[in-house]
């Protein structure tokens, strides 16, 4: 007994007329593999925005090393997102950024060589180490003022007290300032931020700290008060699970669009496609509320901007 | 000791003004991580096509499942791509898609449902049964004529007559064969083709054989006579050995573009980086003539036609 | 001029005689590709132990959602392992399995009627929802004790009282409580321990917090203090960073090996090399201090603690 | 509604008493992601013997590269391989090791100077050139008396009577020849051995060839003899798909175990988990006759001939 499927035919996109990305990209849902998810992705994005959801980003810190820092930048300046989750590597290196580029290198360069002339590699990113030296007097200003007003701060208020003290409008930390997004960031220690936060401790007062859980309240009831949200998780991680945790105290995200390299065989939560999360009740079970794009985010995040929040 | 390195500084595209796609590519250069390389894919396929090189594009068979058929397809009616090495996947489906399409479906199918349907499944892409019914008569029409002129034939024949048969101008067969694009197939059995000729065999004549050294042969003396060689290698296996295998016979292809999601670490030759072809002489040692992108093809090789072989 | 490399010869093990795992070891060193890597991992930890290090073992949470974690509580148990830093889904699964086990489950099952069972899903693994009521009763007694001494708490502080509650040999908080084993876990909050810390704040105070910096310094206090240091880094994430980031302040780990299975080219922490981390100075450079296994975790841990740790 | 689930409790090996390798690869079956994997590809190659099956082995090239080749000759040697599917890369390199060994090398040497000193490198193995100095002269001779019989060939012909010319109880071609294990390799021209043939025929005779329908033919019937197969499918490419696609004739497969770092999501043959042949009916649907151990092979094969085909 023979079925004629009832899906779309197979068919990629046509270069014979004058290139248009919106119809490359609408020709990615028949051409199969990742890139039916791709535009899949595009859809739920442009459904997220349609109906006004709340939408949180969730960022790796290798993210913010990359371009994609600006493209971020744009999606918060715009007010197309509304909560962003990352790791402290993002907030260090936002900072360097407004004052000193981190510059393209090689992935396998010599790393002694490397190591002797002062240059930390990121993958194929080059960080000199002249960067961290000016970070360090930067924050110990930036202490200052922050811990004169408390002694236990929380990761919110870091970033938002930090962004506010920019002055670079590619800055995510500015924009979310500005724009009233949530940076969140739980270890917000593991980083070079933690690093200095540790010498000036010792050098001034080591009552000073950061609390972890009044945050995490925040985010909860945040989720729980928004009518529909909405998840792009660009990379896994602390960011990731946050989002779909406190998600979960709503019932469950609307939407979610996944772009990861993570690999599910390994049982991690950076690999877990959205529908593990269904089980746990983190997002929606609905028709076509969520997608995954298996990809570097540098290849792929741009195109989605293109096709759901910008005009192409 | 410290040195400022000498890279361009890491920015990624600015989405205030107007969408431009060249622009966008561009940016990709200083995005880091794959879009790097993606960005200098482009740029090294634009050398390619400027220092009229010859052409080769090896592919997997699952790219002709999927909608990047219609995208090779274009390359090959353009004049963009001289030689094609590939699987006898590709040339069952080419075949069939000239006639029936494949149809969009789902990765998490009930198999044993999909089998009771009729419906073969390949990845998330659907063949029903029919198709192969269609193809058996067509193709043993095809080999009355083929074989009654000669008895053993080689791959490239193979694809060339049956390209000649067709009449779909989104074939690639069609478009190589009108084109004088040779369709090297070392392995021409694994597949529904193989199949076939199995049963046609048995049933005609037993004689009837496919010869693959003459096209070895042709293979290495077409590469040696190129003043210039450039690869666009998509997946690996068979296809992209054989055309690093044969170009080491003119000392190196000039120019070779990997997109690719195998894994370096496993050893494997689909794994292994374009500099791993430069210790055996498959690829020529110079400043920027090769890169790969870690990508599963359907998201980047559309862009990488669209950077280097479109007018956008 | 050619030369007669100066490697050993590829040979793999010979399974002529009587079984040997450590002889299969030693042949893994001469098989080539990650079998290599694996002897790497045995010889190097071998070292550490011979040498006495602190040795650090960074630990995703899925590590203990899967049975790893009876082979973690064993090294902890034995006292090979004298830090450990992970995520707080491990401090969460670990107290639920002293009382009820997880369960082998499949990765393909219907989400929405796992929803239905109260089944949780990880990987392959089911997690019933009654484990998490169970928790959070288990939870709220131990936060009352806790949060009856001091108001704000660290993680440190968390998962050793929370350990010594603890009654199952097997579990990896007990045996870190009981050999004086600190388990760090920055973003504590990120897991269902901080779901409940959340409902108990509202219920009872919210001026319970958690305090990230004091750990913070303790690790990079005592990492300064120890002679040698060596990493045992299973999965990256937090866990990983935390250890290479903190032996920075040392001038670097003097032994490190990385079980992963992340990706190089996504520029990513988690997939980052060792190597990576000598340009940081996060490791020190010399011949044989550092490896990496690419490879899920539960297919080679026990295989490096049959041969480093135990006796076979 | 809450079901407690029926699988078995999750539980990692007790390393406790004296170490056990046959007890630990049962307690891969409760530790979950890969490791279960691994134990249920022991169940079913134990099943395969069991019940005396005819077993394929299909290998890629890189296989016979690495120190796996010892393990294969093993198989071989003992009567548990009754059918070998590889590429050609395989028979090129088991004929070279006969008599020079390959070298463990460096993944990231500098290429430019292994070309310079005549060193070729497979991922982290060395293969100097003079290996194929020698390799050249070695088939000369072969090929004058395997041609002087016939001038066209095939593929298994050319690997018996060359295995019948080798010496070493290692090698997998000459085990193969004494033990009447059929080597299949639709891709004959692919490797060096292609290279050989290129220069002969143009030096001796150009009517040399080789037929690859008569092996297909063979392969396809001799599968519809056996009353039971079973699949070890070790990496992917062609041998994989020869392995299934002419197992459809016979109704599938009755058992089957992969070990592949393939990718599902790119959609290509050799990331297909087993589940996707069912669909196609090249693998039988029971309830646990297949499985995928999704690693490198060097680090598991070892441990599924010791959990499977050896005394241990
Ligand atoms: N069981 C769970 O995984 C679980 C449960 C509750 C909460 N969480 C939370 O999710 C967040 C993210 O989890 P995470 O940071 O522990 O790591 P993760 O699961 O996101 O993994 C990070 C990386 O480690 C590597 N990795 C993971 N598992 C591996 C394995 N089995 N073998 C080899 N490499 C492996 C991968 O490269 C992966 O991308 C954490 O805050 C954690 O507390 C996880
Ligand atoms: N040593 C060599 O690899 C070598 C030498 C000469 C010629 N060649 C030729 O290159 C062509 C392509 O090689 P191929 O078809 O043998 O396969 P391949 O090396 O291209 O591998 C195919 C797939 O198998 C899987 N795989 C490979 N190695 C693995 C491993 N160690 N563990 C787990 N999975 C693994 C991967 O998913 C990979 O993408 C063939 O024609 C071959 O003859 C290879």
């Amino acid at each position: 007994s023979e079925t004629e499927p009832g899906g779309e035919a197979v068919r990629g996109y046509d270069f014979r007329g004058e290139f248009d990305l919106g119809e490359m990209l609408e020709a990615y849902a028949t051409t199969g593999f990742q890139a039916t998810h791709l535009a899949e992705a595009v859809d739920i994005a442009k459904q997220m925005r349609e109906e006004d959801a709340k939408i949180y980003l969730t960022l790796t810190s290798n993210i913010i090393s990359s371009g994609l820092r600006e493209v971020v930048a744009y999606l918060v300046r715009e007010g197309f997102v509304d909560v962003i989750i990352t790791t402290s590597g993002s907030l260090t290196e936002d900072v360097i950024k407004t004052e000193k580029p981190f510059k393209m290198g090689e992935w396998d360069a010599d790393e002694a060589e490397l190591r002797e002339e002062g240059i930390n590699r990121l993958g194929n990113i080059y960080v000199p180490s002249d960067r961290y030296v000016w970070l360090e007097e930067y924050l110990y200003d930036f202490f200052d003022d922050f811990f004169a007003e408390e002694k236990v701060r929380t990761p919110t208020e870091f970033s938002r007290e930090l962004g506010k003290t920019l002055d670079d409008p590619d800055s995510v930390l500015k924009q979310a300032a500005d724009n009233d997004v949530p940076v969140y960031c739980p270890a917000l220690n593991d980083a070079e931020v933690g690093n200095f936060l540790y010498y000036y401790r010792k050098q001034h007062d080591t009552d000073i700290g950061i609390e972890i859980m009044a945050d995490y309240d925040d985010l909860i009831e945040n989720g729980m008060l928004a009518d529909t949200t909405g998840l792009l998780v660009v990379g896994g991680g602390v960011p990731k699970h946050h989002a779909i945790m406190t998600n979960l105290f709503r019932g469950g995200a609307d939407y979610a669009v996944y772009i990861s390299t993570g690999m599910e065989g390994d049982g991690s939560l950076s690999g877990a496609p959205p529908n593990e999360a269904v089980s746990w009740g983190k997002i929606k079970e609905e028709e076509t509320n969520y997608t995954q794009v298996q990809a570097e985010a540098t290849l792929v995040f741009p195109l989605l901007v293109a096709g759901a929040f910008a005009d192409t």
